[in-house]
């Protein structure tokens, strides 16, 4: 398959068009629930300076299921992607929705036996 | 494989060890959403009840990850399995989540195109 150019638009779904079921299953990944949280920290990174440890085209797809979801935005500014989260439109479209999960995501993690 | 005896004790993690990503990718199947709806509605139910149109292999396929992500109790009966949803457990280790979740899926969704 051809590689989109850089010039292709980035496809984001419209607000209204943001499906529930959509974000739960981009969220139940812990590479990009870690992208999510560090977007919620800060307003836009860019792509190469996330806190995960995958190759870049699986980067890549995380950012995709992400964008697809819409969760993020991304939007290119010379030779870099810049990434944002899409808090405000998440938060219209299901109030208190992603605060709640990101809430839940700052509990500690299942101890492996007790 | 062989089939589990109806004697075999079903498994249901502890309360502490309920894991957020198994419960978001638990809840982002439309099948399965529909089951947690149904059963936040009402107390118990058994397992031929629910208004899904599944075979009944992949329903126990669904409600086996249901289970074991946490999000629902099963117990048998005689020959009936009687399913309910563990809300307060739930709600002990991610307060409001699941309501926040139930809230959202009640919003309308997507418009196909518009």
């Amino acid at each position: 398959m051809p590689r989109p150019s850089r010039s292709t638009p980035l496809f984001h779904p419209e607000p209204e068009q943001i499906d529930l079921l959509e974000i739960l299953h981009a969220l139940s990944d812990p590479t990009r629930m870690t992208i999510v949280q560090t977007l919620a920290a800060s307003p836009e990174r860019a792509c190469g300076t996330f806190p995960v440890h995958v190759a870049p085209s699986t980067l890549s797809h995380h950012f995709r299921v992400l964008r697809e979801a819409g969760l993020i935005r991304q939007r290119e500014e010379g030779t870099r992607r810049w990434t944002s989260l899409r808090a405000d439109d998440l938060d219209a479209r299901y109030p208190g929705l992603l605060e709640r999960i990101l809430d839940a995501s700052h509990t500690a993690s299942p101890s492996p036996t007790s």
